[in-house]
């Protein structure tokens, strides 16, 4: 499964798909190589969410491309999706495994070095998939974000834990490199896909990236 | 079960309790009869609602008062609740019923005669709990909704169904009365007890005029 997730990891949003939309910018970062993708849907009614789940999941089905959900547990177990991805303020992980069982995948993501202590203090070895250590950068995507950890904030976290760490919030082109030296083991992306005109050819050139640092 | 429906069903709407907070209501509620409480929570995130829930079924319990979640069967897992309330836009009921098993409580709100027809198109007995006509009144506390049903549409359904009914929409101490003559099983309101100065005694009294009529 670590290796499933190390790579580049898409993070969706439907209002930032401006050339195509989110079920083909899926499907041409699927064809670009994409590791992981992450349906977050922050406005959809349950139906519509679980809906678009459902048809992601078939899309990416073929290219063996995991699907997590944002937050919702039960869209999760409604869709047959592959885990979640949780934050600060969705349920917590513990709740999650519970529900979920353990077979899921179970990313959950740190704001500040307090949400890190928080989690070790509450278990040695929690059973999560990856950290997600959010934002690297300031961003324009997420509001309400703390401060963010940049480099420095990477390398720290690479320090403190084994688990894979996915790195996001203002990931591009041009600071990847920097992100994946620091100790990155995932470059979660939006606007870099979401956004791109040739969704294909942003993520190959990103994971061409990855793979050239990282292997 | 169907007696823990039959009676008043207070749907909860935070930004409604004028006079005292949410927990407080839920009490003030349980101690004034009512008979079923629905948490609804739009735009809380996931952790708050899972605290309030949490809250709520911790406050009910001592009056065995059933505690049903609006849309979320995360929420419900995680919280021990007893049952959802879904509703046309929300998961779907068979989802909900494979996923939270057989014993909790569902219940599905019905806004047009198409809803209906299309849920006896799907399956003759529904494993549902309840069917709630949606709204029976024009009301403010729910936008989008569509064109009331009235009290013809309540003698209508309690003509199709054996499933209680529960009217939700408008209702208040002055129409109470009309709503279960047409044959109601349950009134369910919010704003008549969430922003009620006395949500006891607003409580007591729909719940003695329902004692006194239906039975």
């Amino acid at each position: 499964m670590e290796n499933k997730i190390k790579g580049v990891y898409l993070v969706t949003d439907r209002p930032l798909c401006l050339h195509h939309n989110l079920a083909e910018v899926v499907r041409l970062a699927a064809l670009g190589g994409v590791s992981l993708v992450q349906l977050r849907e922050k406005e959809a009614d349950s139906r519509t969410f679980l809906e678009l789940a459902k048809h992601l999941k078939e899309i990416l089905k073929p290219f063996s491309v995991p699907l997590l959900i944002n937050d919702r547990l039960d869209i999760c177990l409604a869709a047959g999706a592959d885990g979640v991805h949780l934050g600060q303020s969705d349920l917590p992980w513990w709740e999650a495994r519970r529900i979920l069982g353990e077979k899921v995948i179970i990313g959950l993501s740190l704001e500040t070095k307090e949400d890190y202590f928080s989690l070790i203090h509450n278990d040695p070895k929690p059973p999560l998939h990856y950290l997600a250590i959010s934002p690297v950068f300031d961003t324009d995507t997420k509001t309400n974000t703390k401060p963010a950890w940049g480099l420095t904030g990477v390398r720290w976290l690479k320090n403190e834990t084994h688990l894979p760490i996915v790195a996001i919030g203002g990931i591009k082109e041009s600071n990847a490199a920097d992100v994946i030296q620091a100790g990155a083991d995932s470059l979660a992306v939006v606007s870099a896909i979401c956004s791109a005109k040739d969704p294909k050819s942003a993520t190959e050139s990103l994971s061409k990236k990855f793979h050239s640092l990282k292997e």
